[in-house]
């Protein structure tokens, strides 16, 4: 067993085979928690940095924001953010003891947020979704998940992302702004893509896939239900064939919703997480890249390393490579 | 009145002058809300990237964790995370919906987070502290503040920050692991650091002060009382001999704590964001490239687009340059 | 000028008085804060108590739940519920530091809630509206209101609620199960409900009315929006001719919504609060209590003393009194 | 076997045996969630009620506050509250959307609150402790526990608390303003303090115990770490001898601190639930009662209905009865 993508297709060994799905072994061993972001390396990091070409900086990260659209399905808290000092109210209160006429002079604020991690743009790590209770390299709540928190596979463990990307415009493909609800990105559709736009996918890319939803971004109704999304054959597609390193989409879930198995519950997710140990990030404004076509980029991105988080905000930038 | 720090000394006009401070109108117009930020553009980013060595990736962002210290002197909240979902909760609440069978093989687990903005490694931005009631460019909390966060200067206005970086390592400066509690970071500090370094200050930098105070990391009692930290001279000759763009520490606080003014509330903060425009980057690791000796550098952050909000956690990474 | 009901009509001074609205100044004096609830003595206790009836113990308080219905017009939080300890997570996670061999044994289970304070069956305190900034007795947020809460009129102000109530079945009046949405609840409702109950309205009541919304509960789309409600007429006729100290509510506001005036926000409320110093109690259960025709009762409820708070959630109960 | 009291010595059937402690099945039956409050019915609520003498209502909760002492040993949050609606916030955010005009004339506040449901005065359910991953009537976190809260014995299933309550002045009977720090109260404490007063402890009873630690009440030191409390031996005492119901005490925890038993954690509460069925009241302010040598009374608080949580805040009130 090999853990280089190289070596396609891209097995692993399973720790628990039941009733069609799989929890794989990590061939990075025991001590493992990050999966194919392990492909990031002092040497790939460099391969990267040097070929950057400056002529564009791209922003792919949203805003977070009071009343701002998050998946809600299953009664995550919205974004929130309020105050924690204001000028006048530091006069009244003295909280820090300094005292109100210091408060005069000296005005303050502060301001707390209360989030959702899988709310805005964000990286979602490999301890978010398993198999009948067991998570990518054998994790189980049992053992691994204290009362807040993972014990294993947090934010806190991953490197600054610094990787090549690569942006297949399914929604472009289609000559639509954006991909009809419950759409299914197939493995046709990523082949097609990459062709048409003339982009070769390598091992262990970050593949981003537009499906236009940011159009519809911030309305709540228009951008989350029934987002279109990859299906688990595209998602095996991109993990075992081309050996990607991470998937990502403009839509509130790489998952299409509904499901093509109505049985499941984000399958793709658990299929990347257990299964083929990759990353997935979401809710990316891919608008300007796509514009521009900018298909092939340095992906930059720097999860807060939030110790045992499912995942972290993220603001991603993309720098284009020179070739 | 220019906006480029060529024109040293950095003046800018008054809005207000009372007891000694100032409110400093924007050179760059009545909408700025970035201040000394507005000198990343395009032709900055590309400079600095066309120069990056590959060579090394340094992590200049902390952990957030259950427990880990913050400023708490004016009762904020300490970080929090909490599961929302987990594995077996799933099956026993079915928050999803998607029912008990679905989730005893599609495995959920997800979290929320709640903090004080000014936690762990962050960007503090100019709505952050200002004088007699108002802030930079003019805000005040009347016109500009709404129940819940600032419409004016937040995070969400500021780009990706891509810029030069210089490390000053005060505590290698002085030969000590840690400054002592309360050491105040003097322009002569500065001024030999640089000297002694071999480091070119230049207009535009982000410049980082080593007091060597993550060395106490995590315990409360050492790392945030007390702080060393930059006094007023400094914060001065930085802002306004130099150019800097935004200055950075190790510390909880920029401001050394107590304060030289006994009747001041974190002045090098106000005299920052209100005169001066300028940032703030604090609890910065910068261990690993003072030991490393790398003392310019390009420095990547991009702060989360928290709209309206005082600040925003980062992550950042330093890469070298070549000269 | 007299602070007692018998003195109708109840008028008291006016410290605003602007575009057909009024901020009155108290009649106990500059330092009340809780205006018509100092009705509220020993003897007015002792008064009740004495008359006890113990045949019934009606609980007029609703549950707090995860996704339960809560005024979301103005983007409040929902209430929220976590565990911060779990069996097995405590043995994971040693968070008390007793050690994973002891919470093997001591299982350990707690739990944290976030919410909005006007959630759920409560009590609104004279704070929480005002006109042109103003609030009861004067207060403003400019001398008054902290970074955080304000420091006059808070529900820790209050004694326990022991007052004599009368409910007004206003959709029994009807003869419907819940009134229509957008019912304006005028003084002639009122006074018919009494007449055909055969209910007498006293000075100092705590008057609930019954819309029938509850049986709506918890249907966010049949509770919340457009709910049946007081006007400001009836409002007044409560506060000026019969003197009530308090008025409650099964909907989730006493103002009906829409308002009669559609440039008005909550006028009932903002008219109780600043003119009238009068206390209002929000989704209340009364179906129990209309059912069994108890329409003269002891009503206790004890607000939870929060520092500076707007209200506070309640759990109110009903006792018949004798005659 | 009986539920009833009157059956000494109370001992309840065995679910779970182990290394010296037990958890019982319930008496009234595998649906049982609230042990010994099935003691209050129709009939006792009225035969306390019709006793109620109105000569004092003593209220036994304290405030909720910004910076109050909470118990911190395992990492809870501390309690929080915010504005999430200013006077001059909502004209600046129209967060209601009514419009910047209506809210310079109609003022809005409101505010929002977090906390550890174990935060000031508070009621605790059977959920909030066990042994052996095992609790009261069989409980488990398998078959349980939802992602965010109990399936079983919430305060939700509480009925309104009244009930004889008895005041135990422990500290008055060694004649000392505050029992000493780790001071443990014994049997022959409860005993000698009952014979003292005066005092008839009767099967079904609320038994609150005044160690004196609210003299010290809100400084945290002196407050939280290190509280007298109750031994092992009399909350057997008091649960299996007396018969009674509940336990409450003035201090931070009704378990002695440090345990007699250093491998332990909070024992007391262990044995009270999920040994006894019998709930716990803490951070009481038992001072005025004690002072005015009321040790007889009717013990009203009403529970929030917090769905599944493992407790409640309350405003206990003491009422005297008459003989």
């Amino acid at each position: 067993m090999s853990a280089e993508p190289e070596d396609l297709q891209l097995q692993y060994e399973a720790l628990l085979e039941r009733d069609g799905v799989k929890v794989s072994k990590s061939p990075w061993g025991p001590d493992d928690e990050i999966g194919r972001m392990n492909w990031i390396t002092p040497e790939s990091q460099r391969e990267i940095l040097s070929r950057l070409d400056g002529s564009g900086v791209f922003d792919l990260g949203i805003e977070y924001f009071f009343g701002m659209p998050s998946w809600a399905a299953a009664h995550d808290p919205k974004f929130e953010i309020w105050m924690t000092h204001t000028p006048q109210g530091s006069v009244n209160d003295n909280l820090s003891g300094a005292g109100p006429d210091v408060h005069e002079k000296y005005s303050y604020c502060g301001d707390s947020i209360h989030m959702y991690i899988h709310t805005g743009t964000h990286l979602d790590t490999l301890n978010h979704l398993g198999y009948f209770g067991m998570f990518w390299n054998g994790w189980t709540a049992e053992k691994d998940l204290g009362s807040r928190v993972w014990n294993k596979g947090g934010a806190d463990k991953y490197p600054p992302l610094i990787a090549r990307g690569v942006l297949l415009d399914i929604a472009g493909l289609h000559g639509v702004d954006c991909l009809p609800d419950g759409h299914v990105i197939t493995p046709e559709d990523l082949k097609a893509a990459a062709r048409e736009q003339g982009t070769e996918l390598r091992p262990k890319d970050v593949v981003v896939l537009r499906t236009g939803r940011m159009q519809r971004w911030p309305d709540f109704d228009g951008y989350i239900p029934d987002n279109p999304g990859l299906g688990l054959g595209g998602a095996r597609y991109l993990c075992e064939d081309v050996g990607a390193m991470c998937i990502g989409t403009d839509a509130v879930s790489l998952d299409v919703a509904p499901h093509e198995d109505p049985e499941a519950f984000v399958p793709v997710h658990c299929y990347m997480f257990a299964t083929a140990g990759a990353q997935i990030i979401e809710v990316l404004d891919l608008e300007e890249i796509a514009a521009e076509k900018v298909h092939e980029f340095a992906l930059l991105a720097f999860p807060l390393k939030i110790r045992g988080a499912t995942g972290s905000p993220i603001r991603p930038v993309a720098v284009p490579l020179r070739s």
